[in-house]
């Protein structure tokens, strides 16, 4: 009898999940906003300005502060209820001339390789660095090798993202350490330099920027650190099985700055039933200086701004207070991030759900969710309504580095899982540009996104509404 | 009672479908297929040398006899049990030198469009052809107006691809009429030329060439025919708007010869156990000469090479026979496809699957197959073992062209269904290089058909083998 007991229960709850599912009026609200995401879309249009117009947005660049009076005044034009810019103080950094590096396999005999300075990075001194080199995989490596093995050298940090993770953003995370602490470790036992693989899955030219840290070592131990393509690793790793005692030459120019203010840009549309509960959705603006940062991530606030956009031309009035952010200086501080996060604790206000998009302007292939387990089941039932559009990917997981701030007991988070086989050709690099954007793909997202923001502000979170009653 | 009975079938039935899904043996060799797909694929190379050293493939060609070769020798070196090429007699048509157009507002103001001559198209006067426009949205629209609005006069048929279509095929097969009939149908109403927008979503300066046909209208009846590029399309349909009485001029210079021979190229792995039963997989190895043919379908080509290698790679050996086959002529004339089709006629070879990969070398969602309810429920009882290359999509449907004349009772039919949003970007034009193939992504797609064809040869197909026992 328990076993039927359950068993009911279990048939009451698919049915008042399914109630939801086969709600029509949800099916015919998400068919629009993806009709109208579609036809009338402004994604691309937006991003056309912010890539083509502004470009390359790192934190405390003029750039960066040409994106903020620019999304302003079009999230102005578009009759929210309110538009505002959040004051946050960002680090400044700036990458100076380009940098310059050459392979010496004997005296005379040198050939060139595409290298970049690590975001944060010391500058090598004025006449560039040359040292001898020492190829590892691991950052485990060195503590093995110890002083003798790295004093003096140039430690080449070469482990690359592994191919046969479908998911690339595992793979990322599976050499990132190389990159964000590969100069802190290499310092310690008296390296002179560092060269990291760049973070990408293709084998070309480009190399890969990105946040690194010193951790605590004052800045006169600091040793300079860049990214080489992964063909340049791949030769410079050939050339030391032939040539152990090459010289690796970098030079960087590389310069950090006293903080700047910046801000992050706010929209809102004040609900109608709970304006002080507040779901939000967002990417940053700011982005690396090599490419225009269209990826990374201009298509993820373009995509949350049109969000808000969409819900009013589908002439759906929230319940909730629904607030686009766009999140100054993610890359290489999170500042932002942090700064919205201690400014929503400060005023009291509920946020319940926030939406990111950071991982791509791609195909949408679904969302991943941090949340409790009756909110996900309550989203887990939302599924159906996606699968038209080959969207089939709620799973539980992690959500946006700038909305992370926020998080708290009952609140739901999630983030955009766009495909994500070509994001690392692209991320951080010289690469990411416009034209690797597709309107279609980018304009599905901001569909998909916004058919979330609308069932979730309908059914409202869990923890607000308690139990789904049939 | 029955509704028991009922029940305990569909419970028995789904516990033997379950029996294969969680067959622990085949999630190890499809995750054993992925990895060497994605390690040590070799499409991507083919496709290279296809794209890059051959390039575009039109029947009848020169590329397309040395693509015969080529991928002839290719074949030859997987150490597979039989390679041979299958003659076919092939048309034969040319463009010939560039093609040119331009909109006269007014005399002596003019300004040049993109256009390219429709496969099959018979060419303009030497001089060109200049003439008023009438534009149309439909076949029907012709019929319509009659012959005095379209008598003298060259027809614009610009009804755009709906961009509302999550499956960008739906899209084109809801356009391409005006295409493959364009000119049939106004040649009927004294029309002297026609003009067709290209079947593309995305707003560029590209023409797309394609298949069309004349029916049986004489030959000495039929009027020219190109096809303009979607922003060509946009601006003379603006440009009619002012001035209706603007002149259309274009010139171009296709040729048609008598047939000439060509060959289907294909390689076997005999079955060890049912070596009289065939399953193939294929792609079609001619293409349009504008582009070099990456897509549309080096991409199919070159996977479906890469099916048997990757078979013999990871030790597995087949109880059917497999046969790779390229297909040669799909393009614009399905001569390989029918040919292939009429010598297992002949031969009484018993075909009892074939797959076809001819959609583009984008990340695969899943399959589409054309089979009876029995192999289908089999087929979907797989689906499980795909999830975890986020491979979802296992749906009834069409499957491919040159396939298709191999079709008969009881026989499955299966196409590989990619992403399909950047497809029509680059199909039939100019934008279709290999540089638009993402490496990852052609394997993905390679590394999911050999999983398919694995499971398909070890299950065997419902037909052959009788309902599923426990």
């Amino acid at each position: 009898m328990r076993k039927f007991a359950l068993c009911c229960l279990m048939v009451a709850t698919l049915h008042a999940l399914n109630a939801q599912n086969v709600n029509q009026a949800d099916s015919l609200m998400i068919r629009s906003i993806f009709d109208r995401a579609l036809t009338n879309g402004k994604s691309y249009d937006w991003l056309d300005h912010l890539s083509n117009e502004i470009g390359g947005r790192l934190s405390g660049s003029i750039q960066a502060e040409r994106a903020v009076r620019y999304t302003e005044k079009e999230l102005n034009k578009l009759g929210l209820d309110k538009v505002w810019l959040q004051p946050v103080m960002v680090p400044k950094w700036t990458r100076g001339i380009p940098e310059y590096a050459y392979i010496e396999t004997a005296p005379g005999l040198s050939s060139t390789t595409n290298v970049c300075a690590l975001g944060g990075s010391v500058p090598t001194p004025d006449g560039g660095l040359k040292a001898k080199v020492i190829e590892v995989k691991s950052l485990a490596e060195i503590a093995e090798l110890g002083r003798e093995k790295i004093q003096g050298k140039i430690v080449f940090y070469n482990r690359p993202m592994d191919p046969t993770l479908i998911n690339t953003f595992a793979a990322y995370g599976g050499c990132v350490d190389q990159r964000y602490a590969g100069a802190m470790e290499a310092g310690k036992y008296g390296a002179v330099g560092v060269v990291v693989r760049s973070m990408s899955l293709s084998l070309d030219d480009y190399p890969h920027t990105g946040s690194m840290s010193y951790g605590d070592i004052p800045i006169d131990q600091r040793i300079p650190a860049c990214a080489i393509s992964t063909r340049g690793a791949d030769y410079l790793s050939r050339a030391l099985k032939i040539q152990p005692n090459l010289n690796f030459y970098f030079k960087q120019n590389c310069r950090a700055y006293p903080d700047v203010q910046s801000f992050n840009v706010i929209g809102e549309i004040t609900g109608s039933q709970y304006p002080d509960r507040y779901m939000i959705v967002g990417g940053h603006l700011d982005s690396w200086d090599l490419g225009d940062g269209s990826h990374d991530d201009g298509a993820g606030c373009v995509q949350s701004m049109d969000v808000l956009r969409l819900l009013k031309e589908v002439g759906y009035r929230p319940k909730h207070s629904i607030r686009v952010v766009l999140f100054m200086n993610e890359e290489n501080g999170l500042r932002g991030g942090r700064e919205y996060a201690e400014q929503a604790r400060l005023k009291n206000e509920d946020h319940i759900f926030a939406l990111e998009s950071d991982a791509g302007g791609f195909t949408p292939r679904g969302f991943s969710f941090d949340s409790d387990d009756a909110n996900f089941a309550q989203i887990k039932s939302w599924e159906p309504l996606f699968k038209p559009y080959l969207i089939h990917y709620f799973e539980k997981g992690g959500s946006g580095a700038d909305i992370g701030p926020l998080k708290k007991e009952g609140m739901v988070l999630a983030g955009l899982r766009p495909d994500s086989q070509r994001y690392f050709d692209h991320h951080h690099a010289a690469s990411d540009t416009f034209d690797a954007v597709n309107k279609r793909e980018l304009e599905l997202g901001a569909a998909a996104m916004t058919g979330l923001i609308y069932l979730m502000d309908k059914y409202g979170t869990r923890t607000e509404m308690g139990p789904i009653r049939d």
